[in-house]
């Protein structure tokens, strides 16, 4: 897109020019070859704003009609790409409506009346975030699906939880797997509503006031899928708020891929060899051949800086900017693309890959025993026997650096050696110790005992259908 | 907050450490600075916690009873600014459990049982930015009914509508005011789904793995006022989605702000002169007494930077982090508090100052008159002659240079001058060419008419009811 | 770039993998699409690699002629755009070596001895970088040269100057494009030390730790134009250092733009009327023909949102990385590119535009006289007469709100008038009320008047040339 | 500081105005709850500037002396903690000239002849953070001395270089530390360039015009210990730039801190342990006895964002605003002040935490030994032997397959397994697979080799010096 209401070429307002535009500034401020991307939005656009115009007795019928022809056969160009873009011709809107007048002739000039660039780029933008919002929103269900299916086959398999990224309790593999799931329902959420609230139809509100022939704003909002017309014209031109609601939702959805990227390089480090990626998933090395690296999960966890990028530089784009339309909102398509393109991206990756990956089960078990990590159970414990918490803690302190010093588990002390820290511990004590006791002991809701794995991931694959 | 996990002072986990904290680090570390700001919403929790162990048998009733009366006593302390907050004692959890303790001796240090700081914490935010949005979706409301206001005074007002800040066309002042009304519908929109996604009790996700404890988590969350509770405990103590997702929507909030100071410090100038502000929005200058400067639209302006700035820390801060709680997340405090405070601040400002602004009718009016504005309502005229649109901007546009060089407006050519340029014009152009017929022409949903504005308004009206 | 040992297509590195790439995943992590554009410095590098292997025995001299005689031809294909890109050799260093090895055989698969891609996408990258800072530097002098011819020609140009958008004090036309200058100047300094600070050649780090061949780090440093080798190799693989640096500068460039840009937009506008800017830098509008919009200013103030984004993104991507290589790495060229791109763009088209610009004496004349922008200097004159600062400012405002209610300015005031308000008040008070006694008076170095402003544009030439 | 012509309470531009302040503006718009940190800058500011009067006559000896003589008293009693701030005069520069007229009556009322707030509060900040770049220099310098140190005491503890979080080759632990000493290097070089562009004496450019007193720029530059006075008086008050640059520069060091927190949070976890940390810099966990948690790195870490939120804020802050001064500025402050905080504190963090830990030799060996490290080793000499690099490699890629199948490392195998893959091998091959081998082989400039360590920790030493 470019400055709206500006015209392709002098031809349009050489009137009150007396000099070509410079070539570099043609250059500089051309945009088609990042908004053609909006050519089907922009004929569907035209398309609903010709037909109202006929209902209202603007356009003949006939008019309406070669208009409705040379945007289909235009439609046909631009999927087949054949569509002959001309830079010149500065924009989406100009190009194809240069090329409607040259199919269809004088109607093709009538088109335009009663909008105005302003409005039809507003449309044009909406139209696709929308479907861009039900792409995102799919792949999101699709990962989630796999999230699900891969918690419900690890809801017994135990690993160290981290806090600190020290082993600090057991938890299950399948409960660290839904709680990825977890971030994604809300990231699934806001989209849906990210979509519900820009779904109002801009069309209508010409150049920033509205405009002099009788349009019915509501035929137009029904026909494209809007809920409704937008309510101000001079808001309706100035407003990039879902572009950057979006941005701001992507860069959280990419914020918690680069969390779950973390954690699978960590994972597939030799040190921590909790899990393996599929080959195909991976890429080796020139110089090293022993190398299998993670680099999807790497390449995700860089993309998450770029839609952050994307979402400052809207923020600072629209700040300054009185009302209602400049040239400076041109820059807005460019980092919205590509947000789009980045969230949609890493997400189909993360899609195809995460449900693929194998756990090594052994080792995650064994990391779990390494760290003292049922510590807390035996705190737990020493409460129920009636200690106050905090008294129990200190007990259970001693306890581990006696087992610290002789090089043993808290599990593997003998009932004696465990009851000079207090004698409230009896032999029912080593129950809670063992890591399965640990894990099974959390079965209230939200817990990682593996019951609760199954019921959240049974409830979760209920939500998603 | 602090790591949550680690206990103040050195008293809780010497058993393990064989050396003093470093007194730099004990400075560096602390949170009780900013985090006692949490002091009531921790409290709250703690009743709702202390409660729930009691129904569930693991605090005697007496225990119980114990722990309510004094944390009613500490509340007491802090809202009479009595409280001893210690640095010492590191966070707001640890100073308030120490003081209970001191209090109520052996059953304070019960309180902690099945619970973690971690869980704490992510429930004292919530309960906090929970209060903030309430707050803030206040003071949009009475900014929005402040402009509906404004918006009716001036719904007759004609001024310049600017692109490119060059006059475009007239529009209503209401008009105006009313695109700035449905900027803050959007916010305050947002702010209702942030509010709502919140709303998720992470209490009893304790560390990170949840309780052994036969804790009631449905109960906890009903008393505390949130919507149920969460559904994974590891995501429980790791999410900060909902600081991001505020500071998100408070960006916008600030950046619409930045705008409509954008417009106030310019409407203001000597050279536009639309509008004049009360002098106890202002300020003068120390050097230049003639001065009368909009220093808070400017200031304004300037904090919309500052919610911008917490938002990328908050993305940053949380990009790297893997599961589940790591000290990082204590730096979370400072950018939300900071944003709820700038946005809520901001707000109050400009719901008090811009309903106060006078207009100058009469130099919006010259204004608008200065700038062809009324160039657009030629061509619709001409279309509606039966030119195609292209045709009648060419048409103008030759007619436009002609006054322009005659140093006149085109209201102010004869009809034998207009004609010049097509013989379609008869003399009914000269009632599309007044700025008044220009903005009664524009009278379909969301024009700039004044019927529209009044229609609007009301709607905005009750819509705010 | 890609991740940097890791070699194109399967080939390579087959041996331990027992799956081929999944095809989402290599169009995913493909980057040749965007490292093309660092081929002709990618071969640079492997001639200079190429010689010092075999001046140190490594290659025989046949094999270094045939390796040199086979870059010379690529680098002729690449210029003139024969080069046959493939997206399944991944990145640029992969197609360039195969089309080598394509060429010349055996001795091509020689090449990659003793280097990595982890240390050639850094040699690539910094000469790359060096080149685009020579060339920005050159467009911000030959800005800089237009604006002192211009503050030359505007030397005598009175003008207000404003604070808080309010009229302040005249100063000349002159003194504000010196404003400007002086920012550019900052920037190019900035850019030199970025230089200086890039320059060190990174060869010979290899993969990470240096290579068990004996090179000449020096000679190919040499050869490259580079100060010295790096000092680490560790650090020569994850430094990214350079690429952040350069965005904050650019980010400073753009700022500095777009404040100019805020000024150009406000002067043209309809209300201040200060300049008129060519018409080949403007565009008109397709519905309001009588626009003539400052659309360079526009873009250029909207693409300093984008250098930030830049910067941004760089700062995140590098943020969370642990040493040395990982393939996050490869998110960095694209901002890099852009804000290369957007700064050098941006420069040229105000380097054209702005000393194209006229300036409408008058108006500015005028706009400075209306604001009793003189106030200060009759509250010097009185500290003159002996008056206390503070005292004196107390009297020019009660003068000021006389002057302001009689709607007069203060040089329109009668002796009589003004001694009301301070008997210290004599008859050579007018001229110092006077706009142009106003700048004259203020000749003290960086202050105003014409004559130090003739004087700092001389300095400003001499510092350019 | 405020907007910076703006005098404090009513009392200086009541003339023209009609209204008290708003009671909760004046609290929105207060800086000296900030600004106070500028109190001795803004005397030594004024110092200065009174000598600089009284020599050209503006003071009397005795008003000077007057002057200086209160200053002094002030100063103490900012010193001591028992200046009377009071927010009702709003910032630092009139709370201590009202303070000096309070003390010496008439001639602080003089003080401010010949300057402006805008140019005072430009002086004030640049003083502070000439100081602040100078402290935080030195801080840099301390922790750089530390890790020569450790780089000297652990040049030949051999640990695995990860590229990829994947095991690659072996390096030295002291190689490790002095790339981290390397990034601080450029830190350090950066700081000093900022310096030397922010030491420019903006006194004397008053509101933004100059002054028409006879002031001698050059003197009070000379004794602010500036270089020179800056040269043009608009620029002088609206340049913001040092507060960037300094940002930038501080985001890079956080950046950098944050990677080294990054691996020292790995190196610290069970699973890789190569690391341990002094108890006085870890902290324990109140619910989980066993943990010992890297809470320092992790703060940093977490603190990086910070530094980057302030940048951002910054950059925004400026974007948008037109010459010279505007009320927006005063928001340049806190986030100034945040980001000298942030780099300092976290510098002294690590400064006094890295060099204090030990490594654990054995546990980094057994992790170089386990990843197939030198396998690079074995393609560089089967180089030597004469096959191509690409076939090397190849070569390489069946052996290490071969290996991992047999769960034996290169070196575990014997002479004719090797043989196997190509009967290059000698026995000589066995010195090349040993990981002493393979980092004394990489011994040239930059290279892991320990004598090249104990090289470059001399070279840097020296630099330190």
């Amino acid at each position: 897109m470019s400055q709206n209401d500006a015209a392709p070429g002098q031809q349009l307002w050489t009137g009150r020019f007396t000099e070509a535009t410079d070539a570099f500034v043609e250059r500089f401020s051309a945009s088609v070859q990042f908004d053609a991307r909006l050519a089907l939005q922009d004929i569907q656009g035209s398309e609903a704003h010709a037909r109202m115009l006929a209902a209202r007795g603007v356009l003949t019928e006939a008019e309406r009609d070669a208009i409705l022809q040379g945007l289909a056969e235009i439609r046909q160009e631009v999927v087949e790409e054949r569509f002959p873009w001309s830079p010149q011709l500065e924009d989406v809107h100009m190009n194809i409506e240069h090329r409607l007048t040259q199919r269809i002739g004088e109607a093709g000039k009538k088109l335009h009346t009663g909008r105005s660039r302003n409005d039809q780029i507003a449309t044009d933008v909406r139209l696709f975030l929308r479907e861009a919002i039900d792409t995102i929103r799919a792949e999101l269900a699709r990962f989630q699906h796999g999230l699900v299916e891969l918690a419900e086959r690890e809801a017994d398999t135990i690993m160290p939880g981290f806090t600190h990224l020290q082993v600090a309790q057991p938890v299950t593999f399948g409960h660290h797997m839904l709680a990825w799931y977890e971030m994604l329902e809300r990231d699934r959420d806001r989209l849906a509503d990210c979509r519900r609230r820009l779904n109002q139809c801009p069309l209508g509100a010409a150049a920033l006031a509205g405009t002099s022939f009788p349009i019915d704003r509501e035929a137009t909002a029904r026909e494209l899928g809007f809920d409704a017309p937008t309510r101000n014209s001079l808001d309706s031109v100035s407003d990039r708020d879902f572009a950057i609601e979006f941005c701001a939702d992507a860069s959280l959805i990419l914020v918690h891929l680069s969390r779950m990227a973390e954690e699978l390089v960590l994972w597939t480090s030799q040190q921590f060899g909790f899990i393996e990626l599929p080959d195909r998933f991976c890429t080796g090395s020139s110089i090293m051949p022993q190398k299998k690296n993670p680099d999807v999960a790497e390449l995700v966890r860089g993309k998450a800086a770029r839609a952050q990028g994307s979402l400052v530089q809207l923020l600072t784009l629209m700040k300054g900017q009185p009302l209602a339309y400049n040239r400076d909102n041109q820059e807005d398509k460019e980092p919205l693309f590509d947000a789009v393109d980045t969230a949609r991206d890493a997400l189909t990756a993360f899609a195809d890959m995460v449900p693929a990956l194998s756990v090594n089960r052994e080792r995650c078990r064994a990391a779990a025993r390494a760290g003292f990590a049922t510590a807390t159970d035996l705190a737990d414990y020493l409460v129920r026997q009636g200690l106050a918490f905090r008294d129990a803690h200190e007990v259970v302190g001693r306890a581990v650096r006696y087992a610290t010093e002789a090089d043993r588990d808290l599990a593997e002390l003998s009932l004696e050696e465990l009851q000079q820290f207090s004698t409230a511990i009896g032999d029912d004590v080593f129950a809670v110790l063992t890591l399965d006791g640990s894990v099974a002991a959390r079965s209230h809701v939200g817990g990682t005992a593996p019951e609760q794995v199954r019921a959240q991931a049974q409830a979760a694959r209920e939500r998603l259908a």
